[in-house]
C-alpha cells in the first residue's frame, strides 16, 4: 500500500515536470487526493525520502529530492563499518574503475569532460563563492562514459563509505601527489588514450589501497 | 528525526543479532522503548522498508529484511524505462563486468565457485523440490571474486531493470547459446584463466547487447 502510494507520488512528480527543490503538495492535499489518511501520506513520503526522492525541510514543507532520478543507491541505514570493509571497497573499486577510466577515454563525453577538468582544477584551487558543489573527481571521471550508470555506480561506490572515505583522506594526505595522479588520469582520457588510462586509473588506486592497508 | 529513530531500529536489530526473517518488536512496543507516538515509529520503518531493511506481513508484524546487510541498492522507485535505459544498463555492464570476471578467476573464492557451477547447472536443469532460490549466474560471477561489494553492485544493476530483463530473456531466448557461454566462462574462471575469462565475458555481454539493439 505504502509502497504503490510512494509511486504513485514520483508519478505525479514526473507528471507535473517537478525538479529537484520544487515543492511538493502538503501531506493534507496529497491525503485528500489519494483517499487516505495523512499518517498513510507520511509513511508513503518517509519511504520516499530515504532514497533521496523527496526531503523534508522543518516547518517548511516536502521538496523534490535529488535521488528523484537515481537508480542506484548507497543504503541510507548501512551495516557499521570494519577495517576489512575499507579494505573491500578499494579493492572493488580496482576492478571496476580502471575500465571506466578506458571507457571515458573512448568516449569523453563533453559534459562529463568538462566537470573532469573542474575537478581536477577545484582539488587545489577550490573557485570562491561558487554556489557548484565540488564534484568528486572518480565521479566525473566516470560521468565522462556518457553513461549515467557508471556514474551511479561510482558514486554509490563512494557513499557507502562516506565517513571512511574521509578517514582515508586523513591517511592519504598527500595532496599535491593525489593531485598529480588526476592530472595525468585528464590528460590520457582527453587523449582518447584508453590503455593509459586505464593503467594510471589503476596505479592511482593501488596507492590509495596501500595507504589503506598502512 | 525518522532518519535517527531507524538508525537506532538497525542498530537494535544488529545488537540482538537478528537475521533475516526474525520478528521485531511491535510497533507499540517500539514506540514505547524510544519514547515515540506509533506513527511515528511507523514512518521509521516506513524508512526500513523502502532499503529492505524490513519487511512488513499483513496482519502479521515487522520482520528483519533481506537486505539489511546491503551496502548498494536499486532505487525501488526507479525511474520509468525507455529502449535507451535498457541500452545504457547493458553498456555499464559491458564496462564493468569483464574485470570482475578476471577477478573472479584470479580469486577464485570457493563458496562463489560452488554458487557458479550451481547457477549454471540449473539454467538447463533446475533441481525439483529445491528450496534454494536460484541465483543469477552475472551475480554468481562476481560472488567468485570475494568481495560482497562487488556482488552487491551487479545485483544491484540486475535490479535497476529488473522487468526489461525479462524482455531482454525473452528477445535473447537461445538458451542453449546462453547456456554454452556461461559453461565456457565458468571453466575460464575454474582454471583461474583472467584473460579468457574477462574476453569471453565481454563477448557474451557484447552478444546480449546485439540482441536488445535488434
Amino acid at each position: 500500500m505504502s509502497e504503490r502510494l510512494a509511486d504513485e507520488i514520483v508519478e505525479i512528480i514526473r507528471t507535473e515536470n517537478l525538479e529537484p527543490g520544487d515543492q511538493l503538495a502538503s501531506s493534507r492535499d496529497l491525503a485528500r487526493r489519494f483517499e487516505v489518511t495523512t499518517p498513510t501520506i507520511r509513511e508513503a513520503l518517509r519511504r520516499l525520502e530515504a532514497t533521496g526522492a523527496v526531503e523534508f525541510r522543518h516547518g517548511s514543507g516536502t521538496y523534490v529530492g535529488a535521488g528523484i532520478d537515481r537508480r542506484l543507491l548507497a543504503n541510507p541505514h548501512r551495516p557499521s563499518t570494519s577495517p576489512a570493509a575499507v579494505l573491500e571497497l578499494v579493492e572493488a573499486r580496482l576492478v571496476l574503475e580502471p575500465s571506466i577510466a578506458a571507457a571515458a577515454a573512448r568516449t569523453r563525453d563533453a559534459d562529463g569532460l568538462r566537470q573532469l577538468e573542474d575537478s581536477v582544477t577545484n582539488a587545489l584551487h577550490p573557485p570562491r563563492g561558487d554556489q557548484r558543489p565540488a564534484v568528486h573527481f572518480h565521479a566525473a571521471l566516470a560521468a565522462t562514459t556518457g553513461n549515467t550508470l557508471l556514474r551511479e555506480t561510482v558514486e554509490a561506490l563512494l557513499h557507502v563509505r562516506v565517513r571512511e572515505q574521509i578517514e582515508i583522506r586523513h591517511r592519504y594526505d598527500d595532496r599535491e601527489r593525489d593531485h598529480a595522479e588526476h592530472v595525468r588520469i585528464l590528460d590520457a582520457v582527453r587523449a582518447g588514450d584508453a590503455a593509459l588510462a586505464q593503467r594510471l586509473t589503476e596505479e592511482h588506486l593501488v596507492s590509495i589501497r596501500e595507504a589503506v592497508r598502512a
